[in-house]
């Protein structure tokens, strides 16, 4: 993997990079669609690439894991091959599902025994498993075994928790090293930072992961329901330590808002299910603002759902009929919210590359942010 | 509406035909996917046109009635503005959907009372109401409001029945002939021939059908469970009574055998919510037999779905991902399986065209039929 930075603005930390690996390259900042199983929910592979535009989407280890399997993915040639998507994959590390759906989870020193939520048979995550889960997966970008701490969480949990986070780290650096990937392209592993809210965790989780001189860095733990301002304090204070010439990944971030503030502090790459999940609740992210589909008003509004985007589903469909779908619960619903709000999210952070290149950034930041998170 | 023949094949009554609407042209056979909600479930609207070739699709009167109701789809100028697809449409008279889907429903001379499945409301569809109904959607091609008898039914009843059918299809002729379209294109009626299994009621029905002289004709009351031969004999029988110049629609039909064997009787018309119904449950009809995609010897297989086809779903997915997708209970596989299948439907229909205009259709039907049928 290499990465560049293309531009730099003037106002703030916000910056346009390159990061390219074996599957091509991406534009920076960047916003990853999460295809929890191997795919993005009622998006086609084509859509993805076509309509939203996207650059790189998630797969989430826990879920593969699970299902369909290792065995499976090998023999398929790893998730690319698996599910028809060409560009770059990022993988987590499982430890965030293992935590909210598993059952009776027990972390230990050695990783964290969890019973699947789908048949109740039991696992256990090592660093090291997780590691070559990652290998066999086959993604471009593979995360560290981490635990991501609760909010509010307790100081003296929040800094065991870091600690072995950081041992964990170690153990996930040297079984990768050690290791190859199974289908002739590089992969890349990524530190991530922890210590809650904490400013004195922050600084030496970043310092530690900033030691590791690894090819790009992420910030775990937040947004888990701490106020915005305190998240981006904790941005902040990472990337003031964190390499400026690697990619920074801010994990499960955010609202549009979240996103840009993100890019003002400095961060290259987002993912979230907000994007899909509240596509599938009828909430729709537009140029105008948040609407929510389902309400009365828009029963009889035969404009487009977005006139100010240019894909399909935006222009194409009536916030009518799109409303008429959700009432009469019609899988099509999810299929054009979904899209929609994903062309959105590559839009906003298109948009914001644009912004930052012609140095402009900040005040087009604070023209819009308020619009895109007003509810319509 | 215009209909003309374009081709008779030699050795059976399969014929080929150019079907004009204000819409746009319908080659014929023509098979017609269902639009219930007005969406055909789970697939979007430049889906079935660029990927299925659907020439015309379907819209269910009684669900479209109740939700989004007329008000709106009058505003929105007609169910082609409302939902987006400017092809022709074809909606059903409502009555199947009131027997099968509402409950308490009264059948009397005047019309049927029932009340709405999704609130409870009662409501009441006489002969006229419907054409006006029909009127308001604004499709293409609207059906006369009958009863479509149950099987097995007794023979008083099926005569009762189909007795009260025609002097309801005298009300419907009375009325469609006495209003206007609303939106400035043509709409024209099919009336519908019943008389369940019976030889004599369905003779007698077929020529007081034929006697009305509409653009065209459509064979109801079949496929509600008897044997094939038994429908297949109805056909024969009706087909030989209504006029060969006008197309003739055999409505609710169904497997890839039923469609042929009734393209060989003269049928030139068909809609069924088997391709979509059954797409959604993992059962795939290909051009080598039918496939339930949930069994575990899918897991492993990376080849297409239906190499035989040349569309997206079919050749792009694999056999293992999208039974992934199933066993994980996500949108996507009700996405590609509906597409898959109904474009294997248009596929279907246009090997036969192709087959009668090069005058080969019964050899080529005997070779295929049983292929398409075998379980896999
Ligand atoms: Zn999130
Ligand atoms: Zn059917």
């Amino acid at each position: 993997m290499t990465f560049s930075i293309s531009a730099q603005d003037p106002q703030s930390k916000a910056r346009t990079g390159l990061l390219t690996t074996d599957h091509g390259s991406i534009q920076t900042p960047i916003f990853m669609p999460v295809g929890t199983a191997g795919t993005v929910k009622a998006v086609h592979q084509r859509e993805l690439e076509t309509d939203i535009n996207a650059e790189i989407i998630l797969g989430n280890t826990y879920h593969l894991y699970l299902r369909p399997g290792l065995d499976i993915l090998r023999q398929a040639g790893g998730l690319h091959a698996f599910n028809g998507w060409r560009r770059p994959i990022l993988t987590d590390s499982g430890g965030y599902q293992v935590y909210s759906l598993s059952d009776t989870r027990k972390i230990k020193e050695e990783g964290v025994t969890f019973k699947s939520h789908i048949d109740g048979s039991k696992h256990i995550f090592t660093p090291e498993g997780v590691m070559d889960i990652q290998r066999t997966i086959g993604a471009d970008i593979i995360m560290a075994f981490d635990e991501c701490t609760p909010y509010p969480c307790d100081y003296g949990y929040a800094r065991q928790s870091m600690e072995m986070t950081h041992r964990w780290l170690d153990r996930c650096i040297d079984r990768f090293d050690a290791t190859e990937g199974h289908y002739g392209y590089r992969q890349t592993l990524f530190p991530i930072v922890q210590g809650s809210t904490y400013t004195d965790l922050r600084r030496q989780s970043a310092e530690y992961i900033a030691s590791k001189e690894r090819e790009g860095n992420a910030i775990g733990g937040l947004a888990v329901g701490e106020p915005a301002e305190e998240m981006y304090a904790m941005i902040e204070l990472v990337n003031d330590i964190l390499p400026a010439d690697k990619p920074r990944y801010l994990m499960g971030v955010g609202t549009p808002a979240n996103i840009l503030e993100g890019i003002a502090r400095g961060v290259d790459m987002f993912d979230c299910v907000m994007p899909t999940r509240n596509a599938r609740h009828g909430i729709l992210f537009t140029t105008e603002g948040i609407i929510n589909i389902k309400n009365e008003k828009w029963s009889r509004d035969f404009s487009p759902i977005d006139a100010g985007l240019d894909g399909y589903a935006s222009t194409f469909y009536t916030k009518a009929y799109l409303r008429h779908l959700f009432k009469a619960d019609e899988l099509l619903s999810g299929q054009i919210a979904s899209l929609h709000n994903l062309s959105f999210y590559l839009w906003l952070v298109r948009q914001a590359r644009a912004h930052i290149e012609a140095g402009d950034f900040m005040p087009w930041k604070n023209q819009v942010v308020d619009r895109f998170m007003q509810r319509l």
